[in-house]
Protein backbone atom coordinates (compact mmCIF):
# COMPACT_ATOMS: atom_id res chain seq x y z
CA UNK A 1 0.00 0.00 0.00
CA UNK A 2 1.96 2.58 -1.21
CA UNK A 3 -0.33 6.09 -0.68
CA UNK A 4 -1.18 5.63 3.31
CA UNK A 5 -2.91 8.70 4.85
CA UNK A 6 -1.08 11.18 8.11
CA UNK A 7 -3.17 8.55 10.64
CA UNK A 8 -2.63 5.46 9.08
CA UNK A 9 1.05 6.36 9.04
CA UNK A 10 0.67 7.82 12.51
CA UNK A 11 -0.69 4.42 14.14
CA UNK A 12 2.01 2.24 12.28
CA UNK A 13 4.87 4.17 13.94
CA UNK A 14 3.02 4.57 16.90
CA UNK A 15 2.78 0.30 17.09
CA UNK A 16 6.57 0.11 16.63
CA UNK A 17 7.40 2.26 19.41
CA UNK A 18 5.31 1.21 21.43
CA UNK A 19 6.56 -2.60 20.38
CA UNK A 20 9.84 -1.04 21.35
CA UNK A 21 8.88 0.17 24.99
CA UNK A 22 7.33 -3.26 25.35
CA UNK A 23 10.53 -5.58 24.61
CA UNK A 24 12.88 -3.12 26.41
CA UNK A 25 15.12 -2.16 23.04
CA UNK A 26 13.62 1.33 24.35
CA UNK A 27 13.94 1.23 28.06
CA UNK A 28 12.82 3.22 30.66
CA UNK A 29 14.46 6.56 31.18
CA UNK A 30 15.53 6.19 27.53
CA UNK A 31 15.61 9.60 25.68
CA UNK A 32 13.94 9.19 21.82
CA UNK A 33 15.62 10.09 18.91
CA UNK A 34 14.26 13.82 17.81
CA UNK A 35 11.58 14.05 15.43
CA UNK A 36 13.60 14.95 12.64
CA UNK A 37 15.65 11.60 13.47
CA UNK A 38 12.69 9.77 13.73
CA UNK A 39 10.92 11.02 10.25
CA UNK A 40 13.54 10.32 8.40
CA UNK A 41 13.60 6.47 9.72
CA UNK A 42 9.97 6.35 9.20
CA UNK A 43 10.09 8.48 6.20
CA UNK A 44 6.97 10.61 7.13
CA UNK A 45 7.03 14.19 8.01
CA UNK A 46 7.22 15.43 11.71
CA UNK A 47 3.56 16.28 11.75
CA UNK A 48 2.91 12.59 11.64
CA UNK A 49 5.77 11.71 14.24
CA UNK A 50 4.27 14.21 16.56
CA UNK A 51 0.95 12.25 15.68
CA UNK A 52 2.57 8.85 16.88
CA UNK A 53 3.91 10.48 19.99
CA UNK A 54 0.97 11.71 21.22
CA UNK A 55 -0.69 8.94 20.66
CA UNK A 56 1.89 7.47 22.81
CA UNK A 57 1.83 9.99 25.54
CA UNK A 58 -1.88 9.76 25.68
CA UNK A 59 -1.33 6.14 27.23
CA UNK A 60 1.53 7.50 29.53
CA UNK A 61 4.35 5.78 27.91
CA UNK A 62 6.48 8.73 26.62
CA UNK A 63 6.73 11.89 28.82
CA UNK A 64 8.23 15.04 27.01
CA UNK A 65 10.40 17.37 28.74
CA UNK A 66 11.07 20.96 27.51
CA UNK A 67 14.16 21.95 25.98
CA UNK A 68 15.16 17.91 27.30
CA UNK A 69 13.32 15.50 24.58
CA UNK A 70 11.26 12.81 24.80
CA UNK A 71 11.71 9.83 26.98
CA UNK A 72 10.39 6.25 28.02
CA UNK A 73 8.29 6.15 30.91
CA UNK A 74 7.68 2.57 31.83
CA UNK A 75 8.27 2.02 35.19
CA UNK A 76 8.87 -1.84 36.56
CA UNK A 77 5.26 -3.33 36.79
CA UNK A 78 3.66 -4.65 39.99
CA UNK A 79 2.64 -7.26 37.17
CA UNK A 80 4.91 -10.53 36.94
CA UNK A 81 6.52 -11.89 34.01
CA UNK A 82 6.17 -15.68 32.84
CA UNK A 83 9.08 -17.02 32.50
CA UNK A 84 8.74 -20.89 30.89
CA UNK A 85 11.89 -23.29 29.88
CA UNK A 86 11.17 -24.75 27.10
CA UNK A 87 12.97 -28.04 28.34
CA UNK A 88 10.39 -28.06 31.44
CA UNK A 89 7.11 -28.01 29.72
CA UNK A 90 5.31 -30.50 32.02
CA UNK A 91 7.54 -30.16 35.58
CA UNK A 92 5.58 -26.60 36.21
CA UNK A 93 2.07 -27.83 34.94
CA UNK A 94 0.96 -28.15 38.66
CA UNK A 95 2.70 -25.06 39.37
CA UNK A 96 1.27 -22.99 36.80
CA UNK A 97 -1.94 -24.59 37.65
CA UNK A 98 -1.40 -23.00 41.11
CA UNK A 99 -0.10 -19.73 40.67
CA UNK A 100 -2.01 -18.42 37.04
CA UNK A 101 -5.31 -18.42 36.54
CA UNK A 102 -7.63 -19.60 33.64
CA UNK A 103 -10.45 -18.52 32.01
CA UNK A 104 -12.28 -20.89 29.50
CA UNK A 105 -13.78 -18.52 26.90
CA UNK A 106 -15.54 -21.69 24.96
CA UNK A 107 -15.95 -25.31 24.72
CA UNK A 108 -17.42 -27.62 22.18
CA UNK A 109 -17.07 -30.40 19.62
CA UNK A 110 -15.90 -29.39 16.17
CA UNK A 111 -14.70 -30.35 12.45
CA UNK A 112 -11.25 -29.51 12.90
CA UNK A 113 -9.51 -27.18 10.13
CA UNK A 114 -7.13 -29.26 7.81
CA UNK A 115 -3.68 -28.73 9.71
CA UNK A 116 -5.12 -29.81 12.52
CA UNK A 117 -6.62 -32.76 11.69
CA UNK A 118 -3.71 -33.57 10.03
CA UNK A 119 -1.38 -33.02 13.08
CA UNK A 120 -4.12 -35.60 15.30
CA UNK A 121 -4.23 -37.98 12.53
CA UNK A 122 -8.16 -37.87 12.79
CA UNK A 123 -10.51 -39.76 10.50
CA UNK A 124 -12.02 -37.74 7.84
CA UNK A 125 -15.69 -38.30 10.23
CA UNK A 126 -13.55 -37.45 13.04
CA UNK A 127 -14.13 -34.67 15.18
CA UNK A 128 -11.95 -33.09 17.70
CA UNK A 129 -13.04 -31.65 21.19
CA UNK A 130 -12.02 -27.48 20.93
CA UNK A 131 -11.54 -25.19 23.70
CA UNK A 132 -10.41 -21.82 24.01
CA UNK A 133 -8.56 -20.57 27.46
CA UNK A 134 -6.79 -17.16 28.20
CA UNK A 135 -4.50 -17.43 31.17
CA UNK A 136 -4.02 -14.88 33.86
CA UNK A 137 -0.97 -13.93 36.07
CA UNK A 138 -1.83 -11.44 38.68
CA UNK A 139 -5.22 -10.77 37.05
CA UNK A 140 -3.41 -9.66 33.43
CA UNK A 141 -3.75 -11.89 29.87
CA UNK A 142 -0.51 -13.71 28.75
CA UNK A 143 -1.64 -16.21 27.06
CA UNK A 144 -4.44 -17.36 24.42
CA UNK A 145 -4.74 -21.36 24.57
CA UNK A 146 -6.83 -23.15 21.10
CA UNK A 147 -6.96 -26.80 21.89
CA UNK A 148 -7.91 -29.71 20.40
CA UNK A 149 -8.37 -33.20 21.34
CA UNK A 150 -9.85 -36.14 19.60
CA UNK A 151 -13.27 -36.57 20.70
CA UNK A 152 -12.89 -39.95 21.98
CA UNK A 153 -10.45 -38.65 24.61
CA UNK A 154 -11.97 -35.03 24.95
CA UNK A 155 -15.47 -36.72 25.79
CA UNK A 156 -13.01 -37.96 29.39
CA UNK A 157 -13.71 -34.35 30.70
CA UNK A 158 -16.26 -31.82 30.89
CA UNK A 159 -16.29 -27.71 30.72
CA UNK A 160 -16.37 -27.76 34.18
CA UNK A 161 -13.21 -30.06 34.52
CA UNK A 162 -11.75 -27.87 31.94
CA UNK A 163 -12.28 -24.76 33.72
CA UNK A 164 -10.51 -25.86 36.84
CA UNK A 165 -7.53 -27.72 35.68
CA UNK A 166 -4.69 -27.67 33.13
CA UNK A 167 -5.56 -29.80 30.19
CA UNK A 168 -2.93 -32.33 29.98
CA UNK A 169 -3.93 -33.08 33.32
CA UNK A 170 -7.17 -33.62 32.81
CA UNK A 171 -6.01 -36.58 30.08
CA UNK A 172 -3.98 -37.98 31.90
CA UNK A 173 -6.55 -38.17 34.73
CA UNK A 174 -7.89 -41.13 32.31
CA UNK A 175 -5.20 -43.61 32.72
CA UNK A 176 -3.48 -41.92 29.62
CA UNK A 177 -0.07 -40.88 29.41
CA UNK A 178 2.09 -38.20 27.10
CA UNK A 179 5.14 -39.26 25.87
CA UNK A 180 6.57 -37.15 23.85
CA UNK A 181 5.85 -33.67 21.58
CA UNK A 182 6.61 -31.53 18.75
CA UNK A 183 6.69 -28.05 19.11
CA UNK A 184 7.25 -25.53 16.66
CA UNK A 185 7.68 -21.57 17.30
CA UNK A 186 6.62 -18.56 15.31
CA UNK A 187 5.28 -15.34 15.20
CA UNK A 188 2.21 -13.87 14.43
CA UNK A 189 0.12 -10.38 14.52
CA UNK A 190 -3.29 -10.22 17.19
CA UNK A 191 -6.58 -10.16 15.31
CA UNK A 192 -9.48 -8.73 16.96
CA UNK A 193 -11.05 -11.03 18.53
CA UNK A 194 -7.07 -12.20 20.45
CA UNK A 195 -6.39 -8.73 21.07
CA UNK A 196 -9.75 -8.07 22.78
CA UNK A 197 -8.76 -11.57 25.18
CA UNK A 198 -5.41 -10.74 25.68
CA UNK A 199 -5.95 -6.56 26.16
CA UNK A 200 -3.39 -5.81 23.30
CA UNK A 201 -3.67 -3.42 20.25
CA UNK A 202 -5.09 -4.66 17.47
CA UNK A 203 -1.66 -5.65 15.09
CA UNK A 204 0.72 -6.00 17.50
CA UNK A 205 2.87 -9.31 17.41
CA UNK A 206 2.83 -12.47 19.64
CA UNK A 207 4.93 -15.53 20.61
CA UNK A 208 2.82 -18.28 18.11
CA UNK A 209 3.96 -21.57 19.63
CA UNK A 210 2.24 -24.80 18.38
CA UNK A 211 2.71 -28.19 20.27
CA UNK A 212 1.16 -31.68 19.38
CA UNK A 213 1.47 -34.16 22.29
CA UNK A 214 2.17 -38.38 21.38
CA UNK A 215 0.90 -40.93 23.65
CA UNK A 216 2.76 -43.78 24.58
CA UNK A 217 1.65 -45.67 21.44
CA UNK A 218 2.62 -42.09 19.01
CA UNK A 219 -0.56 -41.39 19.17
CA UNK A 220 -1.46 -37.93 19.01
CA UNK A 221 -3.40 -36.68 22.08
CA UNK A 222 -3.51 -32.81 21.94
CA UNK A 223 -2.82 -30.11 19.20
CA UNK A 224 -2.77 -26.87 21.09
CA UNK A 225 -2.51 -23.57 19.10
CA UNK A 226 -0.72 -20.77 22.16
CA UNK A 227 -0.34 -17.03 21.45
CA UNK A 228 1.86 -15.24 24.13
CA UNK A 229 2.27 -11.00 24.68
CA UNK A 230 5.81 -11.01 24.48
CA UNK A 231 6.13 -8.52 26.92
CA UNK A 232 4.36 -10.44 30.16
CA UNK A 233 6.18 -13.91 28.90
CA UNK A 234 9.32 -15.41 28.08
CA UNK A 235 10.74 -18.06 26.16
CA UNK A 236 14.14 -19.66 27.61
CA UNK A 237 16.18 -21.91 27.12
CA UNK A 238 19.64 -22.96 28.39
CA UNK A 239 21.88 -24.77 26.00
CA UNK A 240 25.54 -26.82 27.49
CA UNK A 241 27.86 -27.77 24.84
CA UNK A 242 28.24 -31.42 24.40
CA UNK A 243 30.64 -33.91 22.02
CA UNK A 244 33.85 -32.79 21.63
CA UNK A 245 35.59 -30.64 18.97
CA UNK A 246 34.96 -33.02 15.64
CA UNK A 247 31.10 -33.40 16.84
CA UNK A 248 30.37 -30.76 18.64
CA UNK A 249 26.53 -30.04 19.71
CA UNK A 250 24.94 -27.99 21.94
CA UNK A 251 21.88 -29.94 23.92
CA UNK A 252 19.77 -28.37 26.25
CA UNK A 253 19.71 -28.08 29.69
CA UNK A 254 16.49 -28.55 32.21
CA UNK A 255 17.81 -26.62 34.92
CA UNK A 256 17.81 -22.33 34.45
CA UNK A 257 20.84 -20.80 34.22
CA UNK A 258 19.70 -18.00 36.47
CA UNK A 259 21.27 -14.58 36.38
CA UNK A 260 20.00 -10.80 37.84
CA UNK A 261 17.58 -9.59 35.46
CA UNK A 262 18.30 -6.65 33.72
CA UNK A 263 16.45 -3.68 36.26
CA UNK A 264 14.54 -2.52 33.78
CA UNK A 265 12.52 -5.88 33.74
CA UNK A 266 9.41 -6.31 36.34
CA UNK A 267 9.45 -8.74 38.92
CA UNK A 268 9.63 -12.42 37.27
CA UNK A 269 8.30 -15.76 38.53
CA UNK A 270 8.89 -19.24 37.07
CA UNK A 271 6.17 -21.29 35.60
CA UNK A 272 5.21 -23.47 32.96
CA UNK A 273 3.97 -22.85 29.41
CA UNK A 274 0.35 -23.58 28.14
CA UNK B 1 -5.79 5.76 18.83
CA UNK B 2 -9.89 5.31 18.53
CA UNK B 3 -11.27 7.23 15.10
CA UNK B 4 -9.26 5.42 12.46
CA UNK B 5 -9.01 6.79 9.25
CA UNK B 6 -10.40 4.18 5.98
CA UNK B 7 -7.67 3.52 4.50
CA UNK B 8 -5.43 2.77 7.91
CA UNK B 9 -8.11 0.42 8.68
CA UNK B 10 -8.01 -1.00 5.26
CA UNK B 11 -4.01 -1.65 5.74
CA UNK B 12 -4.51 -3.20 9.28
CA UNK B 13 -6.89 -5.59 7.75
CA UNK B 14 -4.66 -6.24 4.92
CA UNK B 15 -1.41 -6.88 7.57
CA UNK B 16 -3.64 -9.50 9.55
CA UNK B 17 -5.20 -11.53 6.74
CA UNK B 18 -1.44 -11.42 4.78
CA UNK B 19 -0.12 -12.67 8.02
CA UNK B 20 -3.00 -15.39 8.22
CA UNK B 21 -2.29 -16.34 4.61
CA UNK B 22 1.88 -16.40 5.75
CA UNK B 23 1.42 -18.32 8.27
CA UNK B 24 -0.74 -21.11 6.91
CA UNK B 25 -4.34 -20.50 9.05
CA UNK B 26 -5.79 -19.65 5.77
CA UNK B 27 -4.04 -22.50 3.30
CA UNK B 28 -3.67 -22.21 -0.21
CA UNK B 29 -7.37 -22.77 -1.96
CA UNK B 30 -9.18 -21.94 1.07
CA UNK B 31 -12.40 -19.86 0.84
CA UNK B 32 -12.19 -16.39 2.66
CA UNK B 33 -15.08 -15.40 4.97
CA UNK B 34 -17.40 -13.21 2.57
CA UNK B 35 -17.88 -9.74 3.54
CA UNK B 36 -20.24 -9.27 6.07
CA UNK B 37 -18.68 -11.60 8.17
CA UNK B 38 -15.08 -10.10 7.80
CA UNK B 39 -16.74 -6.52 8.20
CA UNK B 40 -18.17 -7.46 11.30
CA UNK B 41 -15.03 -9.50 12.59
CA UNK B 42 -12.53 -6.19 12.18
CA UNK B 43 -16.11 -3.86 13.23
CA UNK B 44 -15.56 -1.94 9.85
CA UNK B 45 -17.38 -1.30 6.53
CA UNK B 46 -17.28 -3.52 3.85
CA UNK B 47 -15.69 -0.59 1.84
CA UNK B 48 -12.78 -0.93 4.11
CA UNK B 49 -12.86 -4.77 3.72
CA UNK B 50 -12.86 -4.75 0.02
CA UNK B 51 -10.16 -1.73 0.03
CA UNK B 52 -8.31 -4.38 1.98
CA UNK B 53 -9.07 -7.41 -0.32
CA UNK B 54 -7.99 -5.21 -3.29
CA UNK B 55 -4.71 -4.65 -1.66
CA UNK B 56 -4.28 -8.89 -1.53
CA UNK B 57 -5.57 -9.51 -5.10
CA UNK B 58 -2.76 -6.81 -5.94
CA UNK B 59 0.10 -8.92 -4.24
CA UNK B 60 -1.70 -11.84 -6.34
CA UNK B 61 -2.31 -13.59 -2.55
CA UNK B 62 -6.52 -14.18 -3.34
CA UNK B 63 -8.46 -14.42 -6.41
CA UNK B 64 -12.09 -13.45 -6.51
CA UNK B 65 -13.77 -16.07 -8.23
CA UNK B 66 -17.44 -14.70 -9.40
CA UNK B 67 -20.66 -16.43 -7.91
CA UNK B 68 -18.22 -18.60 -5.82
CA UNK B 69 -16.32 -15.97 -3.47
CA UNK B 70 -12.92 -15.40 -2.57
CA UNK B 71 -9.89 -17.92 -2.22
CA UNK B 72 -6.19 -18.15 -1.03
CA UNK B 73 -3.62 -18.07 -3.87
CA UNK B 74 -0.31 -19.60 -2.15
CA UNK B 75 1.09 -22.31 -4.21
CA UNK B 76 3.83 -23.77 -2.62
CA UNK B 77 7.17 -21.48 -2.88
CA UNK B 78 10.04 -22.70 -4.64
CA UNK B 79 11.86 -20.82 -1.66
CA UNK B 80 12.95 -23.31 0.85
CA UNK B 81 11.50 -23.01 4.75
CA UNK B 82 14.80 -22.95 7.28
CA UNK B 83 13.85 -25.80 10.10
CA UNK B 84 16.22 -25.15 12.82
CA UNK B 85 15.95 -26.97 15.99
CA UNK B 86 16.80 -25.32 19.20
CA UNK B 87 18.14 -28.35 20.25
CA UNK B 88 21.05 -28.05 17.87
CA UNK B 89 22.39 -24.53 17.41
CA UNK B 90 26.01 -26.14 16.50
CA UNK B 91 26.10 -28.62 14.99
CA UNK B 92 24.83 -27.37 11.62
CA UNK B 93 26.67 -24.25 11.37
CA UNK B 94 29.01 -25.47 9.19
CA UNK B 95 26.20 -27.22 7.31
CA UNK B 96 24.56 -23.66 7.43
CA UNK B 97 27.50 -21.30 6.31
CA UNK B 98 27.22 -24.09 3.10
CA UNK B 99 23.87 -23.88 2.38
CA UNK B 100 22.55 -20.77 3.30
CA UNK B 101 24.17 -16.85 1.78
CA UNK B 102 25.12 -14.50 4.42
CA UNK B 103 25.33 -10.33 3.38
CA UNK B 104 27.15 -8.31 5.91
CA UNK B 105 25.50 -4.93 6.09
CA UNK B 106 27.56 -3.23 8.98
CA UNK B 107 30.77 -4.03 10.90
CA UNK B 108 32.17 -0.90 13.52
CA UNK B 109 33.30 -1.06 17.03
CA UNK B 110 30.75 0.57 19.66
CA UNK B 111 29.82 1.59 22.85
CA UNK B 112 26.64 -0.84 23.17
CA UNK B 113 23.36 -0.04 24.93
CA UNK B 114 22.70 -1.21 28.47
CA UNK B 115 20.77 -3.98 27.78
CA UNK B 116 23.80 -5.59 25.55
CA UNK B 117 26.64 -4.42 27.86
CA UNK B 118 24.83 -5.98 30.92
CA UNK B 119 24.17 -9.36 29.07
CA UNK B 120 28.02 -9.59 27.88
CA UNK B 121 29.54 -8.38 31.31
CA UNK B 122 31.59 -5.14 29.72
CA UNK B 123 33.35 -2.79 31.76
CA UNK B 124 31.94 0.72 31.74
CA UNK B 125 34.09 2.00 29.14
CA UNK B 126 34.73 -1.01 27.13
CA UNK B 127 33.11 -1.65 23.32
CA UNK B 128 31.81 -3.92 21.17
CA UNK B 129 32.09 -5.16 18.16
CA UNK B 130 28.88 -4.79 16.72
CA UNK B 131 27.64 -6.72 12.93
CA UNK B 132 24.46 -6.42 10.95
CA UNK B 133 23.96 -9.82 8.76
CA UNK B 134 21.34 -11.09 6.65
CA UNK B 135 21.18 -14.83 5.67
CA UNK B 136 19.33 -15.86 2.87
CA UNK B 137 18.54 -18.84 1.19
CA UNK B 138 17.60 -19.97 -2.28
CA UNK B 139 18.52 -16.14 -2.53
CA UNK B 140 15.71 -15.30 0.03
CA UNK B 141 16.35 -13.21 3.14
CA UNK B 142 14.99 -15.03 5.87
CA UNK B 143 17.22 -13.78 9.68
CA UNK B 144 18.26 -10.72 10.44
CA UNK B 145 21.24 -10.70 13.22
CA UNK B 146 22.72 -8.20 15.16
CA UNK B 147 25.88 -9.33 17.07
CA UNK B 148 27.61 -8.18 19.53
CA UNK B 149 31.11 -9.22 20.86
CA UNK B 150 33.55 -7.96 23.07
CA UNK B 151 35.90 -6.10 21.61
CA UNK B 152 38.91 -7.69 23.33
CA UNK B 153 37.51 -10.67 21.25
CA UNK B 154 36.32 -8.95 18.38
CA UNK B 155 39.80 -7.63 16.94
CA UNK B 156 40.59 -11.02 16.50
CA UNK B 157 38.51 -11.23 13.36
CA UNK B 158 37.55 -8.69 10.13
CA UNK B 159 35.23 -7.32 8.15
CA UNK B 160 36.29 -9.70 5.63
CA UNK B 161 36.46 -12.99 7.54
CA UNK B 162 32.85 -12.31 9.47
CA UNK B 163 31.57 -11.85 5.56
CA UNK B 164 32.87 -15.29 4.47
CA UNK B 165 31.87 -17.35 7.88
CA UNK B 166 29.68 -17.51 10.45
CA UNK B 167 30.76 -15.81 13.71
CA UNK B 168 31.51 -18.69 16.04
CA UNK B 169 33.19 -20.39 14.12
CA UNK B 170 35.98 -17.36 13.78
CA UNK B 171 35.60 -16.70 17.56
CA UNK B 172 36.64 -20.56 18.04
CA UNK B 173 39.26 -20.00 15.66
CA UNK B 174 41.34 -17.72 17.77
CA UNK B 175 41.48 -20.71 20.48
CA UNK B 176 38.64 -19.67 22.61
CA UNK B 177 35.40 -22.28 23.28
CA UNK B 178 31.56 -21.75 24.06
CA UNK B 179 30.74 -24.08 26.40
CA UNK B 180 27.22 -22.52 27.13
CA UNK B 181 24.09 -20.19 26.23
CA UNK B 182 21.25 -18.95 27.06
CA UNK B 183 18.55 -18.02 24.71
CA UNK B 184 14.60 -16.54 24.63
CA UNK B 185 12.51 -16.32 22.36
CA UNK B 186 9.96 -13.61 21.83
CA UNK B 187 8.31 -11.74 19.07
CA UNK B 188 8.52 -8.30 17.39
CA UNK B 189 6.87 -5.97 14.85
CA UNK B 190 9.46 -5.54 11.82
CA UNK B 191 10.64 -1.57 11.40
CA UNK B 192 11.88 0.22 8.24
CA UNK B 193 15.31 -0.64 8.18
CA UNK B 194 14.74 -4.54 9.00
CA UNK B 195 11.61 -4.36 7.15
CA UNK B 196 13.84 -3.42 3.65
CA UNK B 197 16.49 -6.42 4.55
CA UNK B 198 14.01 -8.92 5.22
CA UNK B 199 11.70 -8.04 2.10
CA UNK B 200 8.85 -7.77 4.21
CA UNK B 201 6.20 -4.88 5.20
CA UNK B 202 6.63 -3.18 8.02
CA UNK B 203 4.65 -3.59 10.85
CA UNK B 204 4.79 -7.83 10.12
CA UNK B 205 5.59 -9.78 13.15
CA UNK B 206 9.04 -11.69 13.40
CA UNK B 207 10.43 -14.15 15.20
CA UNK B 208 13.18 -12.27 17.96
CA UNK B 209 15.61 -14.58 19.19
CA UNK B 210 17.93 -13.04 21.90
CA UNK B 211 21.23 -15.13 22.76
CA UNK B 212 23.93 -15.14 24.98
CA UNK B 213 27.19 -17.28 24.51
CA UNK B 214 29.64 -18.13 27.43
CA UNK B 215 33.15 -19.20 27.02
CA UNK B 216 34.62 -22.18 29.42
CA UNK B 217 35.44 -19.76 32.04
CA UNK B 218 31.63 -18.35 32.16
CA UNK B 219 32.69 -15.48 30.91
CA UNK B 220 30.29 -14.05 28.07
CA UNK B 221 31.43 -14.07 24.60
CA UNK B 222 28.74 -12.87 22.30
CA UNK B 223 25.19 -11.34 22.44
CA UNK B 224 23.35 -12.12 18.98
CA UNK B 225 19.46 -10.63 18.53
CA UNK B 226 18.17 -12.76 15.65
CA UNK B 227 14.94 -11.88 13.88
CA UNK B 228 13.20 -14.40 11.37
CA UNK B 229 10.87 -14.16 8.75
CA UNK B 230 8.02 -16.98 10.34
CA UNK B 231 6.91 -17.56 6.92
CA UNK B 232 10.68 -18.91 5.90
CA UNK B 233 12.26 -19.87 9.02
CA UNK B 234 10.72 -22.38 11.76
CA UNK B 235 11.83 -22.91 15.12
CA UNK B 236 11.04 -26.48 16.40
CA UNK B 237 11.91 -28.98 19.21
CA UNK B 238 11.24 -32.32 20.06
CA UNK B 239 10.50 -33.20 23.60
CA UNK B 240 10.43 -36.53 25.36
CA UNK B 241 9.02 -37.49 28.66
CA UNK B 242 11.63 -38.62 31.46
CA UNK B 243 11.85 -39.37 35.43
CA UNK B 244 8.90 -40.94 36.62
CA UNK B 245 4.88 -40.34 37.90
CA UNK B 246 6.50 -38.17 40.57
CA UNK B 247 8.72 -36.29 39.00
CA UNK B 248 7.63 -36.40 35.51
CA UNK B 249 8.92 -33.64 32.84
CA UNK B 250 9.78 -33.15 29.32
CA UNK B 251 13.36 -33.48 27.72
CA UNK B 252 13.97 -32.08 24.91
CA UNK B 253 15.80 -34.58 22.09
CA UNK B 254 18.52 -33.37 19.81
CA UNK B 255 17.14 -35.97 17.27
CA UNK B 256 14.24 -33.93 14.95
CA UNK B 257 11.18 -35.73 14.77
CA UNK B 258 10.26 -36.27 11.27
CA UNK B 259 7.35 -36.87 9.86
CA UNK B 260 5.59 -35.78 6.25
CA UNK B 261 5.27 -31.93 6.05
CA UNK B 262 1.75 -30.54 5.45
CA UNK B 263 0.89 -30.49 1.72
CA UNK B 264 0.47 -26.95 1.21
CA UNK B 265 3.80 -25.80 2.92
CA UNK B 266 6.92 -25.28 0.67
CA UNK B 267 9.88 -27.66 0.06
CA UNK B 268 11.95 -27.88 3.62
CA UNK B 269 15.88 -28.05 4.38
CA UNK B 270 16.78 -28.28 7.91
CA UNK B 271 20.26 -26.39 8.60
CA UNK B 272 21.04 -24.14 11.79
CA UNK B 273 20.05 -21.12 12.67
CA UNK B 274 21.76 -18.21 13.30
Amino acid sequence: MRAASEPLKARRIYLLLKDKIASGELADGERLPGEFALAEEHSVSRVTIRQALDLLAGEDLIQKKSGLGTFVHRPPSKVRTVLADVANVFAHLIEMGRTTDVRLLSFDYVTPPDQIREALQLAPDERSQRSVRVRLVDGVPFSYLIAHVPERIGRLYSRDDLARMPLLELIERSGLTSASARQEISAVLSSPDVAAALDVDVGMPLVALRRTVYGKDGQPMEHLQALYRPDRYTLQMNLERTGDEGHRHWSPTAEVYRRERPRRRPPVRKVGKS
